[in-house]
């Protein structure tokens, strides 16, 4: 894969521009989000790293006879050693029933083989379990167990299914970790329609107990969907306190408060059994239209915290174009990590932070980008073709950053639900010696996703955008307001495939 | 003031249209939301009912020497009858030195004299104190307090001012109320950027005692203002359970999920000193970019809970036209309680309900009006010159509400905070004999601003637009898929000045 860099360090002031080519691209499909070969996708699933094969395997909810979603539902399968391109392997897990669907879950490796299900042949590091809802006769959901002895190829039903049935047609998405210092397995589950994330505990994978509700916190919206629970570090503990936490999240859809499918979290602890929050605020993973699903890796190799969520919207993903025959992407994989960040001058909060997995050799300047903005600067990325772009923005007395991804698109333009213009506030991310705010911003544009991320990472959007003509080609950067100045230490822009802005 | 009704009652199908003419209107400023004679407006403050005088009272924050906010702040002051139309009464409260702001504050009757200021020659419905925070020397905000003998068009500024000093510049917005339960003064106040609503309590309304935090509860954005706590009726209260509940209200601004401003709630009970909500869950009283700062009336004739917002969003309320020398409006007063609702199959949630208090004699077509939709339907809100309009509509597909309040104005196509064209989740309000889902929406367009209320008030939608010429002038509902069908059983539009859709 040929890459070509071109950086620019420079300081702007008064309607200064900076343009830069990103030169052509060969077609409209992302270079380094995941898409499908062919189909429709949706959640990302039973996501895990092979420490035997060094590989990342990435499964998801695939239909791959048509670019909708539809029953039967499979796991589709991907690996990658990079996490930025991805090998596809077509389907891994089926449903018996054409009108049944392999919905989402999760993959642990059951390396102490407590499931019993395992040969001494089989490599540790090759106990691949999966769990999953099946979605099945009068669409009821009941959670089930898939068991692999090749490392995640191919799997092989557990002859007890299901593992757990409450008789719900609302009740799915498990999510299994390891949770070390009970020692045992720890699923998390939605009763989606009862507002509920529900714990269930097991020593061997097959037998689950009933552990606890987290219910009614957060943005409620129509209904739960997608926990998920995870230790992280804390970048800045606090001295003397714990330099861990745990993160629960859900997802919600649709009834996110700017439309359709959000995803929201919480900070707190968790003793194996019950979580317990540090507050009752409502936090989102992501403020963008289009991050979804999200799901934490099994069994990374450093116990980094790293996953990905869908890169949809379910308001309008079976509408999106589907000229070259696929429909859906993930985000791109990224780090969670927690930092104490102010939100405002007087109050520091534990926030969820979130960088993208990028491999050295393509991108390894997020660290040397920052903006000083005391006024308004817009970014704007245009197309290779026409006179479209899309944009992102600051205005300094509004003190909000905008989002601005319309274009000439058709689906755009007649879609309702294709919000084009939002807006988020984000604290500054500390000030200089002159009391000016300074925020720091870089992006990702890879064909038809942005991915911007404020003050390292601490606030994310993540977007969806449709050119008529083109595919992303330059990037103007204006500001134009007296007495006011944009510091730019570094623009990097990188082709043919993607580039990072400021 | 002449009206006109047109009244159409039918069933719609296969790309069938209503079009009604909403006939000519003299101008552009709003006839039945609060506008300031000139200048600039924001909070309403001070809301309450005058029982002696049979009026009701609304002061606000307002600059009168500018379209933009500026200090000196005043409190600007108006009456109504009828809620509707309000009679301007200037400036009700000043602050003593140019560069200091009366700022958002509240009114009760003090008809028992408990603060000893009035003499017996005080009718007691006449015996009005206003407590507000003064944003005074070095931008610190104190909590002061003024009497008025003349039941609220003058004011006495307390002698021993301030009453509640605790030396922040981030602490305001008092919203004091009568607590019968425990025969005391209780006084709501933020401390905005720690996220924390305080109680305080007083027998005489001048010496204060804390009480409680509310804290880090719902969605946080940059602050928390404009604190309210009221209790209203449950519409269907269980069997068996009480038939009132608290309601506690926050806004937030900036940093709605949207941008910018917005309001949320919590259902709960309160002892006088602490409110303990029912749930942890952020719920918004209004959904759309226009609807900041509620408060709640004090001292209305029945007990029945009655308030206004400010109907603009701290984004861009600086910036919209102000040809005709004011900027900013309120929102129709509505009246609050609360019903439980579903809000998917499986969960009913105690939801605060909002309905627009209407003169019965132009406006009583509320509970006669029903949408059944199965499918899509637009409803075109055109202006009477060119080919502007601004809809909402409903997608039975993806289940959602959508507003799309895009116009050719400059102003909304150059200001990049302006959101155009968002959309929310509504559960439907009920399902017919056919298990078709029943959803009740109407609105009110005034000029400016539409207000769009959904299944009885329990979700609303409150949004300005700006026409580039012309003003609201016609209707048009529109529904385009076969098999669909639209039953519209009462469309009343109503001249000159506003109307009510489907």
């Amino acid at each position: 894969m040929a890459h070509n860099q071109s950086t620019h360090q420079r300081k702007m002031s008064l309607s200064s521009i900076v343009s830069s080519g990103l030169g052509s691209m060969i077609d409209g499909r992302p270079l380094i989000h995941m898409t499908p070969p062919q189909g429709w996708i949706n959640d990302p699933n039973g996501l895990y790293y092979n420490q035997l094969e060094q590989k990342y395997h990435m499964y998801y909810q695939y239909n791959p006879n048509d670019t909708v979603w539809d029953t039967p539902l499979y796991w589709g399968h991907a690996t990658s050693d990079n996490l930025l391109t991805w090998d596809h392997h077509g389907v891994a897990i089926s449903p018996d029933e054409d009108d049944h669907g392999i919905f989402s879950g999760s993959i642990v490796v059951d390396k102490n083989n407590t499931s019993g299900y395992f040969d001494d042949s089989i490599d540790p590091e090759n106990r691949i379990v999966a769990l999953y809802t099946l979605f099945g006769d009068n669409e009821k959901q009941t959670q089930e167990v898939a068991f692999s002895n090749d490392g995640g190829y191919t799997f092989e039903k557990y002859n007890k299914n299901p593992v757990i049935d409450v008789n719900s047609t609302q009740f799915r998405d498990p999510k299994v970790i390891w949770h070390e210092e009970t020692q045992k397995w720890v699923m998390l589950l939605v009763k989606s329609q009862e507002y509920k994330v529900q714990t269930y505990v097991s020593d061997n994978l097959l037998d689950w107990e009933f552990g606890s509700n987290f219910t009614k916190e957060g943005y409620l919206g129509f209904q739960y969907e997608c926990p998920g629970l995870f230790k992280t570090k804390i970048e800045n503990p606090k001295e003397g306190c714990v330099d861990e936490k745990w993160v629960l999240v859900m997802a919600i859809n649709p009834g996110s408060p700017i439309g359709g499918s959000i995803n929201e979290y919480f900070v707190g602890d968790f003793d194996g059994v019950t979580f317990t929050p540090d507050d009752h605020a409502t936090r989102f993973v992501d403020t963008g239209k289009d991050f979804y699903a999200f799901q934490a890796f099994d069994n990374t190799e450093d116990g980094r915290i790293i996953g990905v969520a869908w890169a949809s919207n379910w308001q309008y993903a079976q509408r999106v174009p589907d000229d070259l025959g696929y429909r859906g992407s993930m985000s791109l994989v990224r780090e969670y990590t927690l930092r104490y960040d102010y939100t405002n001058p007087e109050t520091e909060q534990l926030l969820l932070v979130q960088r993208p997995v990028l491999d050295d050799q393509y991108l390894d300047v997020a660290d040397e980008l920052a903006v000083e903005a005391i006024t308004n600067f817009d970014i704007k990325i245009l197309s290779s073709i026409g006179d479209e772009s899309i944009k992102i923005g600051f205005d300094g007395k509004v003190g909000e950053f905008y989002i601005n991804r319309h274009t000439s698109h058709v689906f755009q333009r007649e879609n309702n639900f294709f919000t084009e213009r939002w807006s988020n506030y984000v604290e500054p991310l500390t000030r200089d010696t002159d009391n000016n705010k300074v925020y720091q911003v870089y992006g990702i544009v890879d064909k038809n996703i942005l991915e911007v991320y404020f003050n390292n990472g601490a606030f994310t959007s993540t977007n969806t955008f449709f050119f008529e003509r083109g595919i992303p080609a330059n990037i103007e950067v204006t500001t134009d307001v007296d007495n006011s100045f944009v510091e730019i230490n570094k623009l990097s822009i990188r082709k043919p495939w993607t580039c990072i802005m400021i």
